[in-house]
């Protein structure tokens, strides 16, 4: 039998889906399991954008432009502005969902071998993208005791090397739901233009920000224009995690040149899931209002709930629908493991994601765990009180 | 500004749009020019498959299985199945097209700086995933005067070295058309058996085989389950080029393990696509039938019309819906270029694609073009006319 390849053997395993078969056993026993594990939203797709796929003239699915619809590259530019941020079309690559927005960053502006700093802990597949890429990914690390805030700028120049290329934020930030401000931003832009670095910023998850907080984007930092690329992806904003609509955005023309061709080499992005999130760039206001408001009401109860709990710490996060709870347990891998497999309260049970997965470090996060708060509230208040007599439970 | 790394540099534009601007600028003075270079065909996409997605129930368009949706999986297993692969739905996984199956062989079965052996003339974006995995071609030359037909397993075995871990082929053959043997694929599957090599077997025109010619897969070969990675797409089979929906498929239980950490990686495929690709494979035996009839008779005139050509040779293709010619001028690319800047016959014109970007070598094929056959007959007719009328012009 040939050998696979290195990094065939290194490809890291989802960490989110380890516990998949502990929880599919609990659901054979009849207990239900409140998936607290994953973001996929529960809010239906925007009726503007289905609505666009049914009615679909199309005979025959063609390939689209490798750099995107037209159209769609157009109204896009116009959201931004709306935003905001300044782009022009020629700014704007789609691609298959922020995914290969990422990969074909890291491809672009790093070298194997090369090095990215990134805040962890960090969404778990930028390890992946990064074994793709051949990169080094130097984490630095923010801590739950800061409710996952900016740490100091001397942290990210200690670990800069004529190795380092970029910085990779994602903000609204999962797994911490942190939301970086205008000063915090301004820090890493004097950074990135004081070592001459790319500044990758993935904010997929800008619509969600709560208490009246403003999004800054990377993209309004002045005087790092050929500096920042932005990731973004119409999969939560949305709630179409599945069309695989994303973009790269970036006034470098150096880096959008060469995304074309990367582009080109896999022809274009799904062109039905395109013309999808066209047809979403049309959603009323309305729909965002009311998804606000929910998520803002899931949080409230479910950061609440948490920290209701004894010994379970859980900052407020102000951004995205995940947060970081560190719970009373020695490790929260054996404790998500075990709740599955050995634990039912009222014949109900909990999904839970370790957050060691979104440490770099091995011995990081191990009392962690990531919860999303993409359940309806009763859901949650249940999935909540789990915990807690599981918890109580586990430590007696 | 920051430098952006040497893959993004070298990442080659597509060759087949480098003349996308003279095509343009000739339709900007009124002249019709009739694009042979492209392989979008023309004919409709399977109603079954455009019902789907029309009718399509979802309120959420969610993430799917990263290794695509169950049920489109077991039925393509039985597609496999009536065609002799014996595949099980643990065999495949749905990827982004065929292009990000390809991807995904190369990084699992090559580490960078490995080699992987391609007969050529070979499908142009082989190059730029080559680049992406940081893997090195050595291609075996394939020559028009004996059909584009395999060269003998000495040329082969010429260039195997440590380095080598794969040969990849594409059956039946994009750009040459070429159908390979049952005897030339056992050949083949000596070669990869005797070295240990992987061979990857692109085979996404499979349905297009005339002259009622057999086509045999890699997948039927024996005693190399774990040698032989299949790549397929719903693009040409079902004229759905945009729905991005191809396969990986292998008995070789250590490349799907990896694989499915890729797909992990970028979630899921396209989902809405995959709907269109499920009940595509409902499609009615008469809309093949038609496809077969319809590409046959155009082969057919086409092929006849340009050896008609004084100077011009083109071998029958046996396969797919391409064909390299060899045109009577010194460089096909400067031809092509004059064709769409300089001539005009009854105010049209003809696109080719110059067949040195099917090469490796910079000095190969420079008087080749590809011809896709994807027009109507009449457009064809025109199409050889017009070539016919410049390349007379041309060449006094």
């Amino acid at each position: 039998m040939p050998d696979i390849s290195e990094k065939g053997i290194k490809m890291p395993a989802s960490p989110i889906r380890k516990l998949v078969p502990y929880a599919d056993a609990a659901k054979a026993r009849g207990v239900k399991v409140y998936h607290l594990n994953i973001g996929q939203p529960d809010i239906s797709s925007p009726q503007t954008a289905l609505d666009a796929v049914r009615r679909m003239k199309n005979t025959i699915i063609e390939y689209g432009h490798s750099a995107g619809n037209l159209s769609y590259r157009k109204k896009l530019a116009e959201y931004y502005g709306k935003l905001g941020i300044d782009v022009s079309l020629e700014d704007i690559l789609i691609t298959t969902g922020g995914s290969e927005a990422l990969l074909m960053a890291l491809n672009i502006c790093l070298n194997p071998g090369d090095e990215i700093i990134v805040p962890e802990p960090f969404y778990t597949n930028y390890n992946s993208f990064a074994m793709q890429a051949g990169v080094k990914i130097r984490p630095v690390t923010t801590s739950i005791e800061s409710g996952f805030a900016m740490p100091p700028m001397k942290e990210f120049e200690n670990l800069i090397s004529p190795s380092t290329k970029a910085i990779l934020l994602c903000n609204p930030n999962n797994p911490t739901g942190y939301l970086y401000s205008k000063e915090e931003l301004e820090q890493l832009r004097d950074i990135v233009a004081k070592y001459g670095l790319f500044l990758i910023s993935d904010e997929v998850y800008r619509e969600f920000c709560y208490d009246g907080l403003e999004y800054h984007s990377c993209m309004e930092l002045k005087g790092v224009d050929d500096n920042v690329i932005l990731i973004d992806s119409t999969s939560k904003r949305y709630s179409m995690c599945g069309i695989r609509v994303g973009a790269l955005i970036t006034r470098n023309r150096r880096v959008t040149e060469s995304a074309l061709h990367f582009c080109q080499s896999r022809l274009c992005a799904p062109a039905i899931g395109q013309i999808a999130a066209e047809a979403a760039l049309d959603t009323p206001g309305e729909y965002f209002d009311e998804i606000h408001r929910e998520y803002q009401e899931r949080r409230n109860c479910l950061i609440e709930g948490l920290n209701k709990i004894a010994g379970v710490f859980c900052p407020m996060p102000k951004g995205a629908f995940y947060t970081i709870a560190r719970l009373p347990v020695d490790s929260a891998e054996n404790f998500s493991k075990w709740i599955l497999e050995e634990f039912e309260y009222e014949r109900q049970t909990v999904m839970l994601a370790p957050a060691s997965g979104f440490y770099h470090a091995e011995d990081r996060g191990i009392d962690e765990v990531r919860i999303a708060y993409v359940l309806k509230k009763a859901d949650l208040l249940n999935a909540v009180e789990c915990l807690k007599y599981a918890l109580e439970k586990y430590n007696s």
